[in-house]
């Protein structure tokens, strides 16, 4: 298993519902932020994937613990990690951190399967399957390209 | 100008924000459900547009104005008409009704251009353009495929 | 384990994302749908629960199994029911399937704790677990009110 | 009017839709990101209005023009600015624009109106209007409290 990666977002106000917390379907959402950053942080986007290899990365589960609630302007950190690659799907774990106060807020899991345009299963590109196991992270934190 | 076209959706949980109410972006949403149906109710879909003419109707303006708020479970009523057709641009109208009071939620405009998937302006198909000004419904309300 | 309830959604243009389908984060906001429609038939209201009792249904996990694509404009129904009842949580499973050709778009469940407005664990609020619980709905189908 | 106050998003993969571009709803939750943001740098919160001060900035009218489609992982600079304030209500100006080609994506405005809890319209509390209204920010950037 490689090491985690950090995403940071803010909570908007559009995301809060009228309990006043952050509605419980935006951490997907983040969850998504946090592994496409990881990708990126890896050598490579969702969109060059899709793009030139024809080969998406389709959610076939999710699953959410929420610990605690999150609040409007909060700042999260998503700390995301690839927990388990085969040839035709990779999952991924999650965990929401509150920065000021170190809260968990969350935890969870999604698993991919990687399909063709037309939704046929089929196995990871060769090359990105290297980008998402080596043990060292194409690019270190702070020269990941934006 | 043709009729109004109505439809309707139920505020949900997931739209309100923190203030207790139905967060203002929303309302772009409902506006596209809207345009949406009316579409279908004269024959077609968007999805026919994109897929079968290459043409896409990329939203280029859009103007709310705010009366009242609307609240959760809220059943409203969209209106929706054309209010200007052009032979590269469609100009749509939207007033929304709360259900249990008749009370005004909001009043709008979009303007939409034609393009091509490459994004460049291009001219209406013309069997769209015919259905979309013709004087009476391509269905009966009644008779509106699903 | 009480009876199914049905809620229809059609996918909207805002819930598709680049892939060409229907967003997996959209499935939580459906599956509250049918959660909040579930409650409407049994005679009572989110906002009620609130307002009235100071207790919130929070969303302790979620768990979605995505099985189908949806696209734009399917109908799609959701079926909800609560799987378990607890003194201070609920279990809601759900289906959904598209209205065209049946086939199971997704399965899941979500787990829900009963707080007050400060976040604290209390029990469910006694009328409303026997609304929950009883074996017939408060409301024939055709007579939920609106 | 006051300076131009600067706030970076990243369009998310869940903001997109079927035609590829960010879905055009979200520019008003990046506005009110922009919106949150220029307040924060001013030295107060949307949060501390609201319970301290019972004020609720209300959106009374939005108001987009699309100019350029932006695509998923565009980094879009939001520029915010107060262009009126009155005593009862506010205007704010936007601009977005795009980080790796300057690409000119919407330019926007949204009038507020300031109600209390019960939505009756009231004048701005003095201590946030000076904050809004003098000419130099109360925090220089660097110093913007997270």
């Amino acid at each position: 298993m490689n090491g985690w990666h950090e995403t940071e977002v803010r909570v908007r106000y559009a995301e809060t519902d009228q309990m006043g917390i952050a509605h419980h379907a935006n951490y997907l959402i983040w969850f998504e932020a946090g592994r496409s950053d990881l990708c990126r942080a890896r050598g490579f986007s969702y969109k060059d994937m899709e793009e030139q290899e024809n080969a998406l990365m389709v959610v076939a589960e999710s699953y959410v613990r929420y610990k605690s609630p999150a609040f409007y302007e909060d700042i999260l950190t998503i700390k995301t990690a690839i927990s388990e690659i085969r040839s035709r799907s990779i999952r991924f774990s999650y965990e929401i951190n509150r920065g000021s106060d170190g809260a968990l807020i969350a935890e969870g899991e999604t698993l991919h399967l990687v399909t063709d345009k037309q939704q046929k299963v089929r196995t990871i590109p060769e090359s990105y399957k290297r980008l998402l196991t080596e043990d060292d992270l194409a690019f270190p934190a702070e020269q990941v390209p934006r």
